[in-house]
């Protein structure tokens, strides 16, 4: 679900808006190593339909996925919109947060803070490149090779602390994460990086030993349960208001 | 999709709300014979979750449907609910609106104004039963009790002369009604009746001389295409922004 002035800017392109909304609920089939089967759209009407439409259109393209229907309303004051995505399940067990066993490795797809750096550039007008921020990329190719090789897999929305604090705890276990292992967009704002969602990387845990199919960083170690679900550097982190973006 | 102002009233008890959300959303499924299997929720945060939850709580149980999942967000100005309701087919083909012929009977459920009359009742403080605006019951087992026996099946959501209409577009004949033999809560207001939305009963058409495994009033018979879509007591009806509710 997208509302108006806290998912999304209020003079931002409305393509933007509906690729995203495509994009993100697809990331999260991609976690699951699920391939898409459709998607689902309610639709608050406006005055920008069109444009609307072209976004989502691209989105459906770009993915391989139809809109198979939904519903379209009219309503007053700041607009909102909601997308289901359908998959199905590529692997079985379907990969969750709760698998990451103690001596598993932690890895990321990839850089975190790219969708940062776009938001600023949007929110400036500095003309930098905001494409990451604007229109995300669900990794479903990845995350159905990484589905049987994986224990626990998620997809990185609401910031990389956060979210490994999530999977720490819903595992039981704890995250030791090594800081300078860790792949960032711009290393002179390692920490807000690290803190900043919208990225859609994966984040996921496996047997240290285990082959994987595809490029990832290895940013750190699962322990026994210690003090704390996380620790960075030695740093016991237990605050998850401090970690990431919660909602 | 429901936007407050525009779906509900801003002072409704949010149980019902949630009620209706649920509702709807299966009587969809019902009109498609479908066997519901779990609902996706779409929630904007509120001061009064708890009591929205009692209501998609008894929703569930009463219809047997589990939330199986969905998103929570918060935002500013109106709120708005999305539900996505999944459902397994029970009958092939899934009856849809475009499957009326010439020579075939066409049927509702039940009464239509029922809704109305609850929304006044519940507008005005009347203290008179509003149940059927607030706590409308899809007609899942009715539904797949047709399937198999329709030629077309729609739910009357945005009135029954309004949906007449485009089922007799959709199927490109002409509906002619029988307005005394239409089923109304309230006699004196036939017009209006045949003009509220809301009632979740199913109009659904069959050959003239097919049994029904369900009661149904029959309101009146298929003809190929004449002057218009619709025919009411002898008056050609061909303006859907007369006919019901349009969104």
């Amino acid at each position: 679900m997208m509302i108006e002035g806290t998912h999304f800017l209020a003079g931002q392109d409305i393509a933007d808006v509906a690729w995203k909304l495509v994009a993100v609920n697809l990331s999260d089939l991609a976690a699951k190593g699920a391939e898409p089967l459709g998607v689902l759209l309610g639709y608050a009407l406006g005055g920008d339909d069109a444009r609307f439409a072209e976004g989502l259109a691209e989105a459906c393209a770009a993915f391989g996925v139809p809109l198979l229907g939904g519903d379209t309303v009219r309503g007053m004051g700041p607009r909102s919109f909601g997308l289901t995505a359908l998959g199905r399940a590529s692997h079985a067990p379907v990969p969750d947060r709760r698998g990451a066993r103690a001596g598993d490795a932690i890895y990321v797809t990839g850089a975190l803070g790219a969708a940062m750096l776009g938001f600023e550039a949007l929110r400036d007008g500095t003309g930098a490149d905001s494409l990451a921020y604007r229109r995300p990329r669900p990794l479903l190719a990845e995350g159905r090779a990484l589905a049987p090789v994986v224990s626990a897999m998620m997809d990185v929305s609401d910031g990389l602390l956060l979210d490994c604090w999530r999977m720490a705890r819903a595992s039981q276990v704890t995250f030791r994460l090594h800081g300078t292992a860790i792949p960032v967009a711009a290393t002179a704002r390692r920490a807000e990086c690290l803190r900043w969602g919208d990225d859609y990387q994966l984040l996921f845990t496996a047997p240290a030993d285990r082959p994987l199919p595809i490029a990832a960083a290895r940013i750190g170690s699962v322990e026994a349960r210690g003090r704390a679900p996380l620790c960075l550097d030695g740093d016991w982190l237990n605050d998850p208001d401090r970690l990431g973006y919660q909602h």
